[in-house]
């Protein structure tokens, strides 16, 4: 799993660079609207990969939520770090299934 | 980011459980349209938080996304090495800025 | 079509009434952002329903996308005709296909 | 509201028309997939619209929901007075307030 903390070494360095060189630049100088959108965007494709795509589909539109929504913590001064402790924390609350008391409704 | 990949085999392991003691084991009794939709209102809860929530908000949003991609892709039988693998693909194919050249409107 | 016009009325007379008694009522004194979540929810939902349900499900996600749609507008003060006029405007502009110019990945 | 009854036929005119002339036909080439995440991306932009946007973007993007929403139900069979009758008859179940018994969180 060092390819997200790679990746978010590389959209950090590149937040800043010229939006003409970089896709991170560039949707960052657009500003947050469009990296939320491209991530909302992203999510809607993978859903319908997930329901009428193939599997190279579903991997691609996977990698695209991925990468955008690092764009989007690196935007707002999140480090992936502290979304992993949330997992974790959430992981440690209820022991064998942290979630088993949600409604997936909800 | 050891933290993924224990959470893919917590998955795993919990993807055949009791539905009434695991909420992975409820999505999957449920069926993949409700794990895809729940990671598309995931999607969505996350770009509002990222527009008008605050910080700890976004990053529960954003630790939902990552849940819920992941039960999604084990649900499909996608390992998180194959989207991963398609992430490095990607930087590699081009260098300084694998995206330099798409457009975001895309 | 006389539906959405008495919707429309219907929603703008309930917008400020006791929370516990309206749906309405309830989603505006929550905020733009439960209310735009909701409409984004819907639209997953309903995507997911076009791929994986069926005719009444599609039916009645379709219904709670115009419900929440006008809920939205009703509450940042935009008519429905306002939408109306540029539904008509986009006709008018290119008259035998007001889009025919625009790329469906955009 | 005669717009949407007019839209409607539209639509249902230019399904089959030359994709290379009508947007419309070609989403319908395109196929159901392409129409959902059309429809699924307009509501991504209403909602980042409605939190981040002016007056003339939520319109916008409100009649591109609309649009491709109507393009959806006609790729499908289902007229638009099915939807209506739906919206009507949840107003009539509950007198008041159809929905005053739903959580919000649903």
């Amino acid at each position: 799993m060092d390819t997200l903390a790679n990746l978010e070494k590389t959209i950090a360095a590149r937040s800043n660079a010229d939006p003409a060189l970089s896709y991170v630049a560039q949707l960052n100088s657009r500003g947050i609207q469009i990296i939320a959108r491209k991530l909302g965007e992203e999510a809607v494709e993978t859903v319908v990969a997930a329901l009428a795509g193939d599997r190279d589909e579903l991997v691609g539109e996977a990698a695209d939520v991925l990468f955008h929504l690092m764009v989007l913590l690196q935007a707002k001064d999140i480090p992936l770090a502290d979304v992993m402790v949330e997992l974790e924390r959430r992981e440690g609350v209820s022991g064998l299934d942290e979630k088993a008391s949600r409604n997936p409704e909800e």
